[in-house]
């Protein structure tokens, strides 16, 4: 609201015209492309990564995004569910790194962490790991060191617990699973820091395309546990992030 | 099927006439007492309990159906889903004991176990035990021996593990549990017995009156784990002790 | 672990037979009151209250849960899930304030906040407020100063943007709503924080019982936005008071 | 009903025999092509379009339907959910435009607007342009001005209120959004005007193909605000339109 | 935003202060008493009625909330989903009407209808009429001539088809069912204004508490049907209101 | 419609004026009495019956109707759904015999059967008697002949191919079920006959009310049979009465 | 039962030997040739069709069990459910008529009708059509004249009402749609027969596959409405042919 | 836990150092190849089969594992889930036996049977036969034999009486159902031994992918079933071989 006080003050000294401050104060901190709204509003914040959610976007409106940011100086770029052919084409005009089984395309270097502590990301599966993936990405290019733990499910609770050291240190954890989900239950009452609980669609039958392990995680008994949408491996990373740079900013 | 031999031959040797044996061939084991048919075709196992399923029946129905079970010379009657005050008007007429937490009524004395090992029976919180008292007395009146573990729920996995060898002994394991319902999977990734996993209705918001758990139980990747319904202590506790007699019948 | 390592060497230099050590690792720490294992291994974090799960404890199992807390010198003990009757039978036996719209009990008092900054409770009508005193009161438990932002839904957007300072200045918010649950979207799309979601049971007709909100929270497109069980007042507050403590244990 | 008393008048006088005027009052105002009942009792009122619902039906079947609607004179015949295939077999044997983003054919021109005021047809990402666009042509060919405002969901809720003066301004506003689905009940605490929501399928996890969107809704705080079926752009259109035009019918 | 036009321009001429500006513009117009923000930025429209959700509010609580009303001038108001017993105290304290069947309390008188036409509230059940009241009683005192049609359901059709000549005379129709809710699209099929479905509760078994209708609303094949939460009679009577006063305000 | 051609006729004859003829066509053959309107176009079938569904219908609504429907000469009423103290009221009021299992009221005898067989209502427990019986008298009342099995369920099949006879001389077959619903579908495959199967909400957990004998009954692999709501024994039986007269209206 | 009778008596006059008699009890009237059982007690029926459901069996498991029922001299074979490449292969085999559309073979020719009356086919819109072929064609086959009426939804009632006549002279009417499924409540309200409700999985969003059609004609008020299995064509044909048969067997 | 005590010992005699011991306390069982950790924990009980998995592992993932597992002197590992283009790679890189209907790869040889007595595997239709050979072969590979009984679903429940014998005979009984699923329920009913129902996916329309199935067998009223997750073949063959198993571990 400073930003407000100050045009208030401007149109009080003359400085700035009556039509212009109500035209600063509608014009919004994006850019409009037509088919999107591209957000500037960080760009402030050198070095703070834009995102693209990549699904359901054409290569050309995904390019004219990615252009429109590097016009505004925007230093990196995290494209989400980044499908291998929109990759290549995006590979053919800017300096982009595709993660392949993440899915996610990165244009600009990643930066050296600053965060409180490491992140955990832990999953149940090997199946899993597409979205433990989205997610370490999203939280190392958020500027956080990422410890993975994948494929320690209950099922041979011994291959969890052979990890205890990871989990006791961590500053926040990412729980993964699909199927029954009860890892995120299990870790919650083993850590003493926030898990961000993340369903996946993997399993079959009654899993219902992530649903079982959404429910199980949401009933979970532990404390500290919150849950994200299933598969959004990007928002526990982004979450993650934001927890681990928690008086930073 | 030898007793349909046994008939066969009676009517070929005409000891039974065709009539008399098509009657013995339709009369079902079982004693029609106008509301509610009596099985009676176990009678000749001795010791072996009868079953009352209390929940929507009437106290003067279940006092026909009693009456009836001990007319037959049944030693034991298990009645479930017993409420306080159809259990104050049975005591009046039988001699009942009533396990009011398990709302559960027992007619006649428990049998010393004769199955392979112990039944284990645990649960995930304090407020899942009437239903495992149900599962517990069940087992019990099949003549087993009953291990009781509760509140060992996996949100204080420590207090599980100070059980492990309680769990590595069992013959069969009892895992009850609501809300996320990851005991099951916990304790069938540790035991090597089969688990049956009953879901409760313990609970609120997202555990959907135990649905959550039932769903966590069916997705359970440790292997040996199956479900029965939610709060059906009577079918895990009858199942268990079906398992702990293999090869004794 | 390292515990264990203190003992194997007592192990090692004779201090401690193989059967105290073998004793001693499996001993948990807590205690077993019979119907509930009472938690106590965080008694040496001074000031840290134990927590207890009202609902479906009976008034004297909760006495004795108190008793045994009390008698291990836990200063405060907050319960959650209490009903009017079950307090005052506990005020009768202790030194408890009773919040009888959150249906909360503490004994001992609150502490002094010692977290990063303010979390923000805001609910979406009134009918979510007790909810959102379960979840204030637990921060404040945990040492957290807390804002409190009622009936701000987006059914009226200008109440919520009179409040912009408190939810820009916030280190975490807690968004409360039932019905279409907007309001942790447009919040976190508002604020640079974490965002903690609670689907609220509020509603009538398709809000399902807090399943519509709860899916709405879910699918938020707003970054920093996870979410808890419907109602779970407690475990948001509980996971904002971590949050607010990072980087502080 | 005023045909009918002509008739009966008819008959009365008797310029039409019974069997006549039985004939005529069973006679339903279509033509049945075998396949299909093409409706023609709108024809009186020259320039409303015709409508065709293109999923399901093969390409010989819509050329029958648009011959018969061309054969009574019709003027604008929309078709939708027409696909590319279809749509190039129709261009080949009418003068039809295909809006391939929108899925839509239309035969003719569109007419002049006539309504009230504007339809503001808002969406909350790019991906939900395709039912928007469906809502738009529909809303264009009933003779309505249409203000098309895309990406503008709550999330970055400064985009939307970049927007004010068109929302304040509409006559009727059609608020498009999948996931979340609070675009509408925002729009709804805005605007003064009637909110017609449609949710989309765009999403994935929990969106359960708009279901999320859907539920939010119609839960709605919002007065003014109602809703139809998922992805139903047309419907959408259809009645802005119609409510755009009301006192003057 | 005019409001903002004229409150910069008195800044730049000095009539009024930066933070006098500020405060204006952060200022929202409702009134806070604590657990409720009291909206009164209606009041300059004189004669609009202010609208109390009654459920889940306190008898002193709505008290308080009607008080501030009064004092900001407020002609009418409508109090919805109001039990007897609130009403009883309400009616000792203001000159409240109550209509026990719609649940539903006013203080004011009904204003003279001022819309386009009358609006129908048909129902397809007696056991819909509670809702139906309340819509009808929503529209009546938001200035609309109601025409009602009770009982009118499809498995009867000849009940409806005999009021005919008041479905094609509507200006708006409120379609109001429970079980199937194929009243919705029938009428749907029959008139040529908008139709605005509202599901209830009324049924049993696969009725599902009336997401059965709510869904076949949902569907309906008929054009100019739009669909609010179940038993949401007064969204919908507030929707239908609106709608008959198009290009009027 | 051969009275719509009456009519005409006598139009042309000039015997009734158009005025009176279109009063006529519009004027249904119902009474109109407030609250609901009691329909009367069967009065010329003389003996059959006239229903009220009894639920969400006060004692002096069901008054009314069933003061019009004697006024209007009809020989039996059916009311279901009447709770016990309606009953009583209703019973101060007319000659009406009370079935407290099924809640039905009979005004006016039974008739003699007339159908072209017997129709069976078989039950798979005692708790779905309630619903059994509302089908039977139903099926009694239009004139059939019931053969009762009740408590035949599969779970002890030999119960049900003691009545082997009965099943398979049926002219059709009413199977009732809760919890599996496994009966409509041994039924149907022992039977030649319609099977018309009722689930019920009887059962625990996961019988979700009569759900899952629902879908079960939808997915009989058995030829013949078809479903009707959850506990709707009157629909069952007036279907069943309805095909046990087939050729015969 | 007469059989059996007949064997005892066998047995008793020594004509058979008691091994013979025990392996005929045991062995049922079908022929195992692997991985089918092929039914065949009807053979005695002559003219009474075998029914072949197709989906999920290859082309060479049918033609197996084509050729077993042709060697038992199965006059007439229905193959329902069989894909365009599957009909080719077995008219190679066979004298095979394929109905595309209906996916539906049918192997020898249809029988004269020799029902009570008519069977109405009647669909919601044109997408309906396969199920109504399916229903149609099964019908037809089992010796019942069937009068089609496709493409007469409610949403354009005048379509339906055309049809008057062939409704109420109907002896069974199959009523058949997706979407809001309220054909079947509408001719339920308008016929004097039993209606067979089939919901389609035709649709789109909240049609949810069928789920929404499947609710309204479950809940449908109308008596007489009974509801078989989504797209269940074959299932309605089946039994309106058996209740079409009524008496006459 | 006996190791543990062998290794604390061991520490006390000075034999193991602290650190070697923590070393092993916190070594599990397993090999970590990078992308799965392979369970070693079984390998002392020889013959015992390694299970892989299959779904969502690529060729090179499944090599891995199983090169490990060979390695470690594993006789024999079961594939599940492995589809065909996966067994032919890994047929040419191990001697591997692909059972293509079961999608089940096996390398090494079947073992002798060695249970208590025979596993039954039951299926409703032709088309949950994948499913039971995957149950079959599981148990087979575990030392179990195996009688297989497909297609005897209930629609004809003269096939299923005709293998009474078997059934009354079987150790343990695997039923297998998509549908109605009633099949449990009806073998339950039979027999004495335990039940393991496997809902399968089979069906169409309101099956909803073995729900239905699964509902059915988890409100089984006959004692001694359980349930697994739909389609999971795999995990009924292995309980079923656990429990065949009782008593000889």
């Amino acid at each position: 609201m400073s930003e407000l006080k100050d045009l208030l003050e401007s149109v009080q000294r003359g400085d700035t015209t009556v039509a212009d401050a109500l035209h600063q104060i509608k014009k919004a901190p994006f850019q409009d492309i037509g088919f999107a709204k591209v957000d500037l509003h960080r760009k402030a914040l050198q070095g703070y990564p834009e995102v693209i959610y990549g699904a359901g976007k054409t290569e050309t409106q995904m390019e004219g995004i990615i252009t429109t940011m590097l016009q505004n100086r925007q230093e990196r770029i995290l494209i989400t569910r980044l499908n291998a052919e929109a990759a290549s084409y995006l590979e053919s005009k800017f300096e982009l790194t595709y993660h392949s089984e993440a899915r996610v395309g990165i244009v600009g270097s990643m930066p050296s962490p600053s965060g409180l502590g490491k992140i955990v990301v832990a999953t149940g599966g090997t199946s899993d790991i597409p979205v433990a993936e989205e997610a370490a990405l999203t939280a190392e290019i958020h500027g956080n060191e990422v410890v993975r733990l994948y494929d320690v499910g209950v099922a041979g609770i011994h291959r969890l617990f052979s990890h205890m050291d990871e989990i006791m240190d961590a500053s926040v954890i990412i729980a993964i699973a699909g199927m029954e989900g009860a890892l995120a239950s299990v870790i919650g009452g083993m850590a003493d820091c926030p898990v961000i609980a993340v369903p996946t669609g993997v399993g079959y039958g009654a899993s219902f395309g992530g649903v079982s392990a959404l429910l199980s995680m949401l009933n979970s008994c532990a404390s500290g546990v919150s849950v994200v949408n299933i598969d959004n491996g990007f928002g526990a990373g982004y979450l993650a992030g934001m927890m681990n740079h928690m008086g930073k900013k």
